[in-house]
């Protein structure tokens, strides 16, 4: 179902691998609604090839591209124009901790690790802001967009650096939105969504439990990436163009949630096992 | 420009008074994106007479309701029903202060009045989901919206009882919102939308300095009615399904600016005009 | 153990009813710190009679006040004044919902008990703000808190109505804390305690499982009652003379997590108890 | 004046450079207070000397640490115990961007230096923690501050980079926070000052006006160095425990504030000033 929400529109969308991705699935409803775009990721993760199937599929290429590199970021915009002239919108779906990938706690941290955490999954959102500005890429009234997550608030076990990581990108998308929608009316914001079996998330230890948590606390369930992607595609279109500077929770109602009926029914299960004990 | 966005929904709004009216504009907004809906007001406001114009251009009817009153309510949803079968979404766009209007400051309030503020304010809010939930009114992915202000986080000064009763109808948008999700799937979120020189609005004393002000503080500048009612069609589609129990900034990104260089300069001449005097 | 960080210091202490009361264990607090205060409740809460054995304990009488009444809350201020002129502190834990009471849930509400619970909880804080405002009752640098709870900001099943009116009340610490702090420097904030085995909090159906979960949630643990009137004395105390209009967690800090270890593995011996049915 | 609220307690304070600093005043507090502490900063801050005043009116020695030096805060450390066994509090004061020095913009940055801002003014944070942690060098319930700005939460332009490092100290503070809570029942929690005229402070292109701003907006008025170590001594007592994970605002009311009459009364003279022109 399409309503030509994105006609006309160009963009580069960054982060996706496969199509659990949430930047597969913003392609794809980008591509029914209308929109051009160019894929990229990082060139490491390319080697797994389904993204050319993703291009194939949205009629487009897919540029490589470090998001650590400036290089790589100056020559992706630089195609981007070359094939578009200005573009209308970014998604930027990217993390990744050495910290967590090497099983070190938050308390043992190497700080090398830790700076690549940041460089890797906010600092690369700066990046791809301040060389859109300086090439003059992006058409007034864009919109770019970071995903997030609620850890950037609230600390969760074992997430880690990427809660570090994640409150910077969210004050990145405030303090270049500023700069942004001052010059050039270009609106950046954050969609924080749900917890998501996406290649990323799977490696997570636990995450089936905690995605069960989540699920019962959120009155509406976890949000699939799906449903993200057609929410990026509201964010993305001009019906939402005063909306900048902002996290935006896309959770389900997670994120308003002290405690729900059913995450609480089921907590009791676990006391009653325990009493039993 | 239609997107069709709301093709085949049903809805109620309430609060359009004239062409200024956030409501009005999303009346006309949500006929061209191809919904139906009642209108709805305080029989007090329909006196003016403009409402039926409005009803007119978007082929529909004005049904008087008094917010206060559970009847009036039961009413309202009765005909709807009786119209549309099931309704897919409402607008509640409804404030009023009687301590404002008479003059009588924050610190000396007439407790009638305040509770009377919280009623039509707040409560009205209430009113409209639980009539909704008991008389099954809504399809399952219902959206639900009303309309907020910035004062329920940040003080204003004149702004007095309202504050109290915009950060009341938030917590009812996630008190309810819960319920609501979580046995209907419907979704209840508030827009906070930047000051807006509506009928309601310039009755405020000052309100172009203040509009001034925050048009220079928000990077986007203020947010208009009419973008408002773009936002609003966005949240009633079928796109934005797992959002909900949010308090969501619709304000070219006032509420996240701690002083902008526009604003800045000009206090800076404030502060050269009194070193001169 | 004293600091004497309120020697000299005259209050007003709501809502002592039994030792278990945060209330009662601010007014123990406060008298070994060196301060004098009368206490008062609702007249019903006086039959039990217990407060009449704080009074003795703190070298003080009671005087009962409807906070509900506008007459008896002038009363209580007058007899304060008479004693110690000027007092320099407040303390406000009143919270009561007849739809909890009597049974009625959040969606089917009583809007009569819905108005009572909102004039008991929150527009009581703002009643006594204006009639000490009023009568000029209390000194510059003076500090009024009230309790709140986290259902403020997040929903909580069962807690019903009385997140609306925390959501309020602490509205009303901003909007009065605004103008108090002009006028008379006088600051005004609410403490969000951890969920507590008040009298009050014990009539909540199955809160020791919810207090289970918060505490293990928390990285310190639920904080008592005792603890919160600890804080309660530094909030009172001259060395806190700046913070104003805020809403401070006590909390262990639950508000500031997503997911613990420790109600992780508590939750997960639920889900292994459902698979092995 | 005394109340001993510290007596007993040891410490470390970073980042005293002169009687302006808010460190400096925390010192000077913290010593009136009963506690004994070791005073750091970075090498180059020692060369102008006015520390070693301090150090002797404290009765107590500096130790030189760049905050970017792992070894250096690890010697730091075992200089503290040496000295004092496990040790009670510690205050980290510590901010500084080259990207504002070099004035360099917020969409002009020098990624290196970005990288530099956030290891100084965040990652330090982050390494003292770590390190205190792995010499088990803090008792429990002991008590970490570090010190913050709202620019963590609302964009301030020339702030600059200096916006994301202190987002980032605020989630360091949580994150660690929970570990170190639920390990040793220690406490770390971030203070948002006002805007302050320290020597760091009066690099800000500006600043005067600012604060002329920020002090109409605060009920309070701005708050000052001392008294902000007024509330940092009533944090590192024992009467805040259950205090952690929390942004603490001391700021005179600014952050709840939408608009002031006062700064609205200036404001409004800038925009008379403009029509006369």
């Amino acid at each position: 179902m399409s309503y030509n929400l994105l006609k006309g529109k160009k963009g580069i969308i960054f982060g996706a691998l496969n199509e659990k991705s949430i930047a597969w699935q913003v392609a794809e409803r980008a591509y029914e609604e209308g929109a051009e775009f160019i894929l990229t990721n990082a060139p490491v993760a390319m080697r797994y090839g389904e993204i050319n199937e993703l291009a194939k599929k949205c009629n487009t290429e897919v540029v490589a591209a470090d998001a650590s590199s400036l290089k790589d970021i100056e020559n992706l915009f630089d195609v981007a124009m070359a094939k578009y002239g200005k573009i209308d919108f970014v998604l930027h779906s990217i993390g990744m901790s050495l910290n967590v990938r090497k099983g070190l706690k938050y308390d043992e941290v190497n700080y090398d690790y830790y700076h690549k955490t940041l460089d890797i999954s906010a600092i690369s959102f700066h990046r791809v802001l301040q060389v859109a500005k300086q090439k003059n890429a992006i058409n007034d009234w864009g919109s770019i967009i970071a995903l997030t997550y609620v850890a950037a608030q609230r600390t969760l076990f074992r997430y880690n650096d990427m809660g570090d990581a994640k409150a910077m990108l969210e004050s990145i998308a405030r303090s270049f939105g500023y700069i942004y929608g001052r010059e050039n009316n270009i609106r950046v914001n954050t969609i924080s969504q749900s917890p998501t079996l996406t290649t990323a998330g799977s490696g997570v230890k636990g995450i089936e439990n905690l995605l069960d948590f989540t699920d019962r606390m959120s009155p509406l369930g976890n949000a699939t990436a799906l449903e993200c992607a057609d929410y990026c595609v509201t964010m993305f279109s001009d019906l939402t163009r005063k909306v900048t500077m902002q996290n935006l929770f896309h959770d389900g109602g997670f994120s308003s949630m002290g405690m729900s009926e059913k995450a609480m029914m089921m907590y009791n299960k676990s006391i009653e096992a325990s009493e039993q004990e």
